[in-house]
C-alpha cells in the first residue's frame, strides 16, 4: 500500500514510477468507493489521477500554486495533500468535493462553477510578480470548461503576462455531454497530429505549447511537466486524458458517469423502473409534441442536458430543433433571445446556480429587446448543496430586471399551462422556475389567462392573516393555513402569487379590509426577493408583513432541516412568529 | 450632393465608386457636425463609413441582417437607411446613437454593451435555418469588443453553424484605450502579413478567413464582400480600418476621440483649466500615493480608463501597478479577486452599467472566497442616459450577494476614509459607489471606524419622521429635512446609512420610540434595493415606511427632471407623500 506512506506532496516526490502506478490504482479505488457510497464526480476524478500524481511529483505545492477549474477533479489532490482520511468509509463527508482553502493550504480557492481557473491563476501570477517572488502557477482547466466566456477572457489576458503561468488543458473530449463549439474541433485536430497541426488555437494566442498524447501515462506527464517547470512565459500543456480511466463503465459511458449517484460499483443491469411522471418527464413530453407541431420550436441547453433528463436518444429525437451550446451560458441567452426575436420559439434550460453567469445577457440581449424567449430555471430553492452550487439567488437576480416575467408554478397543470402560454406568446421574455417539490397533479386542465400579468391566484379567502406561498413554498403555505386553523382558530387567506416580478396591487389592497398580517413564503434568499416587494408595498399602511425565506449567506452542505429551522421555515415556527406579531399588533392598537 | 438621393439602401446600390467617395465625405461631415453639437462616438463612426456604404451596396438589408456590436458605429448606417433627417441641426436628438428596432426595420436589436453581436447573429442565423429561409447574417464586431467573454463564446459556437454567417471584424487596433489581450497580437501579425500568418486565431476555430488591408477603401471592401456574399459556411472577414478616419485630430488621438463632448470641430489649443478637485482627481491622487508606498497596490480597469481620468501619462506613472484587461470584466473581477487573495491590493474600477457583466464572478470568484478586493463603481444613479447604458441596477445586483460590503459615501473625506479602510483591510470584498453628485468637502478628516459593518451615521436626531438618505441622495435628504421643518414644522431625523448591504438594526429599532415614519432615498431602482430591506425590517411593527427611488424600467434618454418628477424624487413631492402618509397613520390610530 503506497498511499499509506503519503501524507503530503513531499512523500510523492520519493516514489518510483512503479510505485506511482500502484498509487494510482489505490487512489482510484478510494475514489470509486467514495462515489459508490455518497455519490460524486466519478469520471473527472478518475481521469486526472496520474496527472495529479505528476503535478505533486514535479511541482512544489503549496509554494507552487495549482488552481483547479470547477475543482470537481480534486479527489486525488486531496488524498495526496493530507486528506486521505476523508476517503474511507464513515468519513466521506469530512471534506467537500471541491477545493476548499479552509481544509488545506494546498487549495487556493473555493471553486465550483466552471471556467474560472485561468483568470484566477493570472491574478495569482501577477501578485507573485508584484511581490518579486518566484514560483509556478498552474491552472488546471478542461473537461468542457474551456468554452466559458470567463475562461476565454482569461486565456486572452494570461498570455500577456511576461512571466510564469502554466495552463494545463485536460482534454478528455467531453463537456459533461459531448463537446460543442469549434474550439473542440481544434483540440481534436491537435490530438490527431500529436500536437503538430499548424493552426493551433493556443499558439495563435501566443502561448508556448506542449502536447501530451497520453495523460494517463504518469511518466509521460512527468517528463512534460519537468520541461515547463519554472518557465518564464505563458505556456499551455494540452494533455489528453481518458475520462473515467480505470473504470470500464465510466469509460464506456462518459456522460452518465460524469456525476454519479451512489451505487456505481454494484450497478447491475437496472430493472426497468416503472415510468413515473415528474417535472422532467412532462417537460420532455411537451417538447416532443411541440417539435412535431412547429418547426420553429427549439430546445436549448448549455452543457448539462442530463440534468433535465435529455439523454442521447432524446436529444436525437429533437434533431435540429435542439442546440447544446456547451458551457457558454452567456451565448445561450443571447442566442435564444435572437432566435425569439426572429420568430423562432426557443426554450432555454438552465440550473439556477448557473443562470448567474448571464445577468448582463438577461438584461441587455433579452429584457431590453423584449424578446419572447422562454427560460426554464431548474433546481431553484434552498438545499443542502455545496456552497458553490446554491440555487437560492435566482429570484433576486432575475426578478429585478425590467421586462422579464418570472413565474413560479406550483402543480403539473399550472406548470404546463404557463409553459404553453409562454412559448405561444410574443410579448415578453418569460422565465419559469421549475418546481423542485414533488409533482402534484390537480387532474384539471388549467385555463388561467396568464397574459394578464401579475394577477395572483386567490386560493382561499379568509381573514386576519393572508399567506402568500410562492412556488415550492405554496404547500408550506397550506400547512401554515391548517395550523393557524387548528392552533389559533384563524381562517387564514391563502394566495398563490405565480408572478415574482410584479405585485397584484388590487388583491393586496383588498386584503387591507379584513387582514392584519400578510406573510410571504419564498424558497430563495429574502434579500432582493419577492417578500421585500410586498413589505415595501404595505409600508404606508397598517398592514403587518412578515417575510419568510433564506438569509443572505453561502451555507455549505448544511442539512435542509437545519436550514429550515434556522430560517423559521417550518409550519410551527412560522405560526409562532405569526402569533407573536399578532399580539404586538394588538397591543399597539 | 449624393446623400440627397439616398433614401434607402436601394439608392446606395445605384452609386458609382466615385459617388461613394463623395458620399463618404458627406456622411463624415454630418457625423462630425452631430458630434460637434451634441457629443457622441466620433472615432468609431468615422472609421466605419466606407464599410457601411459597402455593406449596403453588396448586401440587401433588411432581408440580409446586419447585427452591430455595441452599435456605437451605426451613424452612417442610420443615414443610409432612411434616417438622414436626424443628422441635421435641430434634429440631432431624433434618433438614438445606437441601433433601435423601433426606429427602422434595418436595426435588429437594441444594443449598447459590447461583445454581443456574434451570439445574437448566431441566433438569427439559426432562426433562418429552422424556417428554411435564405439570407445573409452579418455580425459587425471589433473596436475592442472581440475580447469580451460573450463574443468569444459566440465565436466558438457560430463556427459550428453549417450555414451562412459572416463575422466582419472591424480591426482598428484600439479597445477604447489601446488594445490589451493576446488576441490583438494575433490580429497585428495577420495585418503585418496581409492575412497570411499561418497561426490564425479565426481559422483555428474553423472559420473561412478573408483579409481586407484597407477597410477605408470602399472598392476593396466591396470586392471582398462580394466574394463572401451568400456563403454557405461560417466566415470571418478581418478588415483593418482607421479609427477616426478623415478627421486628423481623431486619427492622431484615437482614445480621446472615441467618445467626444460637443465642440470637437472648433477645438483650439484648450486653455489650461484651473485644476478643480473632483471624485476622479482625488481618486487618482490617492492611487499615486499608494503606488509609491506599497508595491503590492494595483489599479485595474477594463478598457475604459478614460472614464476615470486615467490618461496615458497617468497610466505610465502607475507602471506595472496598473492592469487594463481590455473589454473583459469577468476576467477583471476574478483576476482582482485572486490578486487580493494572494496579498496584493487591487482596486478595480468599473462603470455601474458594465458591472452587470460579472454577477457570477462577483458571487463565486470574489464573495464566496471573501477576497479583500476593492471595487469602485462609477456613475451609479438615475440619469438621462440611453436605455442601453443605465446605471440604476448596481445596488440590486451587488447588494444581494453574500459577503460583499457595498458602501455609499457622500463627501470627499468620507469617500477617502472608506477607500483607505477598504484597501488596508483583509476581511471583506468591498465595493464603493463613487458618488456622482458634486463633491462636497467637510474639511475635517473622517475618523470613523468602518470595520464595524452596517453602522449607520446619525446626522441629526429629531422625531416623527426619519430620513435615510443614501449616497448621492443624502443631500436630497437634507433638503427634505429642511422642507419638513419649514412646511410642517417637523424636526426630522437624518441618517447617512453608508452601508447598502446590511441594516443597522439597533439604530432602526431605536427609531421606533419616537418616529411614525421612516423614508428611504436611493439613487437606484427600488426593486431589490436598499429601501425594500428597511420596509421588510419594519414589517412586524407600527412603523410606516416609504421607499423612494427609480421604478424598474429602461427609460431611454428621458431628461433627469422628468424622471425625478415621475419617481417623486423632488423635495416637494417627497414631503407631499410624507404628509399624506402621516395623515392616514393618524386616522388609523
Amino acid at each position: 500500500m503506497v498511499l499509506e506512506r503519503i501524507n503530503s506532496p513531499a512523500d510523492v516526490k520519493k516514489l518510483s514510477i512503479d510505485e506511482m502506478h500502484t498509487l494510482a490504482g489505490e487512489l482510484r479505488e478510494r475514489i470509486l468507493n467514495k462515489v459508490n457510497t455518497i455519490g460524486g464526480h466519478a469520471g473527472p476524478n478518475l481521469g486526472i489521477v496520474e496527472a495529479t500524481i505528476a503535478l505533486h511529483y514535479v511541482f512544489n505545492s503549496p509554494v507552487d500554486k495549482i488552481v483547479f477549474d470547477v475543482s470537481h477533479q480534486c479527489y486525488a489532490h486531496k488524498m495526496l495533500t493530507g486528506r486521505k482520511d476523508g476517503f474511507v468509509e464513515g468519513n466521506y463527508m469530512k471534506y467537500t468535493g471541491y477545493t476548499a482553502p479552509e481544509e488545506s493550504k494546498h487549495d487556493l480557492f473555493k471553486v465550483g462553477h466552471t471556467s474560472t481557473s485561468v483568470s484566477l491563476a493570472t491574478g495569482v501570477a501577477k501578485a507573485r510578480d508584484l511581490k518579486g517572488e518566484k514560483y509556478n502557477v498552474i491552472a488546471l482547466i478542461g473537461d468542457g470548461s474551456l468554452s466559458g466566456g470567463e475562461a476565454l477572457e482569461g486565456l486572452d489576458n494570461a498570455a500577456t503576462l511576461n512571466s510564469n503561468i502554466i495552463i494545463l488543458v485536460n482534454d478528455n473530449d467531453m463537456s459533461i455531454a459531448e463537446n460543442h463549439g469549434s474550439i473542440y474541433a481544434n483540440l481534436k485536430k491537435l490530438r490527431e497530429t500529436d500536437g503538430k497541426y499548424e493552426n493551433n488555437f493556443f499558439t495563435s494566442l501566443g502561448y508556448d505549447y506542449y502536447f501530451i498524447k497520453d495523460g494517463n501515462n504518469v511518466e509521460d506527464v512527468i517528463n512534460t511537466f519537468k520541461k515547463v517547470k519554472d518557465t518564464d512565459h505563458p505556456t499551455v500543456i494540452h494533455m489528453y486524458t481518458e475520462k473515467g480511466h480505470g473504470f470500464a463503465a465510466a469509460v464506456a459511458d462518459k456522460e452518465t458517469y460524469h456525476w454519479s449517484m451512489p451505487g456505481i460499483l454494484d450497478k447491475k443491469e437496472a430493472a426497468p423502473q416503472p415510468q413515473k411522471e415528474d417535472w422532467n418527464s412532462i417537460t420532455k413530453d411537451y417538447h416532443l409534441q411541440k417539435v412535431k407541431e412547429d418547426k420553429n420550436y427549439i430546445v436549448v441547453t448549455a452543457a448539462t442536458p442530463g440534468v433535465f433528463g435529455f439523454d442521447k436518444a432524446y436529444r436525437e429525437k429533437l434533431g435540429k430543433q435542439y442546440t447544446d451550446v456547451g458551457i457558454a451560458e452567456e451565448h445561450a441567452v443571447a442566442y435564444s433571445s435572437a432566435l425569439a426575436k426572429q420568430g423562432a420559439k426557443p426554450v432555454f434550460h438552465v440550473m439556477s446556480s448557473f443562470i448567474q453567469r448571464t445577468y448582463d445577457q438577461l438584461s441587455q440581449d433579452l429584457a431590453l429587446n423584449n424578446s419572447p424567449m422562454t427560460m426554464l430555471v431548474y433546481w431553484g430553492g434552498i438545499s443542502a448543496a455545496d456552497c458553490t452550487h446554491l440555487c437560492t439567488f435566482d429570484v433576486s437576480l432575475i426578478s429585478n430586471i425590467p421586462n422579464i416575467v418570472y413565474m413560479a408554478p406550483t402543480n403539473k397543470e399550472e406548470y404546463l399551462a404557463i409553459l404553453d402560454w409562454s412559448v405561444n406568446q410574443t410579448e415578453h421574455p418569460v422565465a419559469i422556475r421549475v418546481p423542485t417539490c414533488e409533482m402534484v397533479s390537480t387532474g384539471v386542465k388549467d385555463t388561467t389567462d396568464y397574459s394578464i400579468l401579475n394577477k395572483f391566484k386567490m386560493i382561499h379567502e379568509g381573514s386576519k392573516v393572508a399567506i402568500l406561498g410562492l412556488g415550492n413554498f405554496f404547500f408550506l403555505g397550506e400547512k401554515v393555513q391548517d395550523l393557524l386553523k387548528s392552533k389559533l382558530n384563524i381562517d387564514a387567506t391563502l394566495i398563490n402569487p405565480i408572478y415574482m416580478t410584479g405585485l397584484d396591487k388590487d388583491m393586496l389592497n383588498g386584503l387591507k379590509d379584513n387582514h392584519d398580517l400578510v406573510i410571504t413564503l419564498e424558497d430563495n434568499i429574502l434579500d432582493g426577493g419577492f417578500g421585500e416587494k410586498v413589505a415595501s408595498f404595505y409600508g404606508n399602511s397598517d398592514m403587518r408583513v412578515l417575510n419568510f425565506g433564506a438569509e443572505k449567506d453561502f451555507p455549505d452542505r448544511v442539512p435542509l432541516n437545519t436550514l429550515y429551522e434556522r430560517y423559521h421555515l417550518t409550519p410551527e415556527l412560522i405560526v409562532k412568529d405569526i402569533e407573536k406579531t399578532l399580539k404586538t399588533a394588538e397591543c399597539s392598537k
